[in-house]
């Protein structure tokens, strides 16, 4: 039933999709080693980058495993095939749940690992203090009230700028700052539907996500997503055809909660998709600026030839928590969701978007990426490390290229809302996984947050959850 | 048809509605001289200030002018009888006019007579921005990511603190922090309606409500309003009856366009109605702050005994435009609420809140808004005694206690959209009527802003309004 023209695979890609099949029919055995890097570069007649990207692929699914200079091995236990979300579009019942998890606050958790956000110690606070006091001191009395309805003109110009260092080519005007990406992505979601229409997401994908098509009145088609590539676009194509969604709500970058990255050819091939069919693409991209080496991804976006991707950005996951500045690049939808911004809010808090603006002019943004990129690089390597050596055998863990968070399967049987409870009374969060599904799958994952400085007493907290997995287990 | 117990009339309101009586009937012709106050008192057997009360009462309605030294006299043209807006409800459809009419900014305005701000200048920005550097400097890095959602506490108790000097207790939880009131008002908008049910507004009525109704799908019921004191309690009681809507959104106290503020005791009667039917009150009270004399009047919310009151206050037209920071007290819609307010956006701009709960506690809020009260008394004689002279026979202006608008209505046959346009090339801009209502009435009427430092440029481009007017006509 699909319409979409697969994407072509990059070889590292094939490579890794023939010792998946290889595991999956059994040919490949659980710990059984995998060829060494130089064997199958000469099998394969491909170079030694193109052998570990394919075998770390496999290690961010979950199917291997390296150890430390000995090789690649498959994983012990061979992984159940993918959960796939079922196909009948929800309507959305999650909000309750995700309050009653998440809402207590973190008042009382020594070990942060349920938190959606970075920890506030990685990031410039007192240089973004200094920009507070700096970039509000020559304020006009007129600016607060004549030119509050475009926002920020200096932010929004920056933004542009940054865009254009990627290669993509977006006005200022085509620029709407938000509180926040999230209510930049819950305008855009509003605008393009209306009550009962359908909508795809990836599953397991975003809480926000769910719970604003529960607030809109909206039914979910979930597209289940891939823990390396992302959102499968064989089923997405069928989805379409079945379902006629009115809008596309995905994470395409550091996807939260696996952390999946679309290659650049399937994002083109996500974008001619969904604009064949006139289903507009509501782009989160709020980790985008956090890949762990390298350069950030571009966006679906730089693949739209018609601007029908709305795209939605943010500091706060990486410079200023909390100052809830945020944009949407909303393409041909600009001029609507503007208005829908002037009505619900008016405009963003011109304090704190002047700061982030004079904190950009001082040149230092980027380098202050480059030392969050590695911190982050680190803490993922060190949590995963540990989950691997304390969680009950059979654990798989993603490996994401950016972003932090890590997706967590236990062994079948497990309970992470269980887990949560116990873990709570002691002063650690987690993200349990039916939090992150219409259907309310996911109960045996976990979704940890790595952007916590490493410590000794976050090992022993990890150390703790696995003791807890095994008494919860019974 | 009407259940209300009709509220006790105070002395000065018997004395106003005999005389509009007798106005209305021909009794007392178009420029005749009313009864001396000392005649009244004698006459009545009541003291002279409620005498005076009474007259001030019928020249906000337009009734009665003051000419200086020599007493009260019958408006020129009697006015016609109130504008009734259809009964029926109307799906909403302002919204492009607005944007087109407001949307263009000021920037190319010399003269903002249509603007819905005070002007900066009378603000104590110089305060605000050390208050802003000042409330941000012991920041802690974890209050950025982890105590978000509630906002800011500090704030949401200097709040409570404010209601409860006027007598209301409202606890800092009821309180959620917005960014501006009006995103409060749309949140609570939502939390109470599906699309299709009707809401009871107030016409003519503020062209934001009107916005969001038309953004989420609903028919808006308007209820006549009175420019003395407010919505007409006998109309919305039929309307309940009739049309069973699912909220009312209303501003109980110098009320946007019409500057109407209602007596304690038609707001009580006002909340009786409402919590008899069970429709919930949206009180949108962002000009509470503002009375010309005296303290702030009491808001309807004082007489809820069911927490079935959502009151929407703002710092944005009294101490910082821009900064977004507003609030609703929810009452039993608290906590649901929240959470909306949670999944919308999170949570309101850090910066700005601590800005203003420093500002706050620095103590001289009250000190800058006796002062801020004196000016905007002081700019509204200016502009009313300028609109007098210079628009055409028959105009009719009111005489708001507060806040800072007057609504004009030119005799009838005049047309404030066209007078808008003319009036736009000359750079003075104006809020023509038929924004104010969702079945275009009040073509003939128009909104002027008195929150402007009165300047001879002010006083010109009133003359040259009256000018325009003459020309408009044709």
């Amino acid at each position: 039933m699909s319409d979409a023209a697969p994407p072509e695979r990059p070889l590292y890609r094939q490579l890794a999709d023939d010792i998946a099949a290889l595991v999956r029919s059994g040919a490949l055995r659980p710990g059984e080693r995998l060829p060494s890097v130089r064997q199958t570069q000469a099998s394969r007649g491909c170079s030694a980058a193109t052998v570990f990207q394919a075998y770390h692929l496999l290690e961010s699914r979950g199917l291997v495993r390296a150890a430390q200079r000995s090789g690649y091995f498959v994983a012990p236990s061979a992984p159940p095939p993918p959960v796939l979300p079922p196909r009948e579009p929800q309507p959305v019942a999650v909000s309750e749940m995700v309050f009653q998890l998440l809402g207590t606050g973190e008042h009382d958790i020594h070990a942060p690992l349920g938190s959606a956000f970075p920890s506030a110690t990685l990031l410039p606070l007192d240089a973004l203090r200094r920009a507070l006091a700096a970039g509000n001191r020559r304020l006009k009395p007129a600016e607060l009230t004549q030119h509050l309805p475009g926002g920020h003109a200096e932010l929004r110009r920056q933004i542009a700028v940054r865009y254009l260092r990627q290669g993509l080519s977006v006005s200022p005007d085509e620029i709407v700052l938000t509180d926040g990406a999230l209510e930049g992505l819950n305008l855009s979601l509003q605008l393009l539907t209306r009550p009962g229409d359908a909508v795809l997401i990836e599953s397991p994908g975003f809480y926000a996500a769910l719970q604003a098509l529960e607030r809109l009145g909206l039914r979910a088609v979930e597209v289940p997503g891939d823990a390396a590539e992302g959102a499968d676009l064989d089923a997405m194509a069928a989805l379409i055809a079945r379902h006629a969604p009115k809008a596309c709500w995905l994470m395409t970058s550091f996807q939260n909660p696996l952390g999946s990255l679309m290659p650049p050819e399937k994002k083109r091939a996500l974008v001619a998709l969904l604009e064949r069919h006139g289903v507009p693409l509501i782009e989160d991209d709020v980790y985008a600026e956090l890949p762990h080496d390298g350069a950030p991804p571009l966006p679906a976006k730089a693949f739209s030839t018609r601007g029908e991707v709305l795209h939605a950005g943010s500091f706060a996951k990486t410079l200023a928590p909390g100052y809830r500045v945020g944009w949407v690049a909303a393409g041909r939808f600009a001029p609507a969701l503007l208005r829908a911004k002037l009505s619900q809010s008016l405009s963003g808090s011109w304090p704190a978007q002047a700061a982030v603006a004079h904190y950009l002019a001082g040149g230092d943004y980027d380098r202050h990426l480059r030392a969050l990129r590695r911190a982050l690089a680190e803490q993922q390597r060190a949590l995963r490390a540990a989950v691997l050596q304390h969680f009950p055998a059979g654990t798989r863990v993603t490996r994401p290229l950016g972003g932090y968070f890590v997706w967590v399967a236990l062994p079948a049987g497990h309970d992470s809302l269980a887990l949560h409870r116990a873990a709570l009374a002691e002063g650690i969060s987690l993200a349990p996984g039916p939090l992150f599904s219409a259907s309310g799958e996911f109960g045996h994952c976990l979704r940890l947050n790595s952007g916590q400085p490493w410590t000794p007493a976050l090992a022993r907290a990890v150390a703790r959850l696995g003791e807890l997995i095994r008494s919860c287990q019974g």
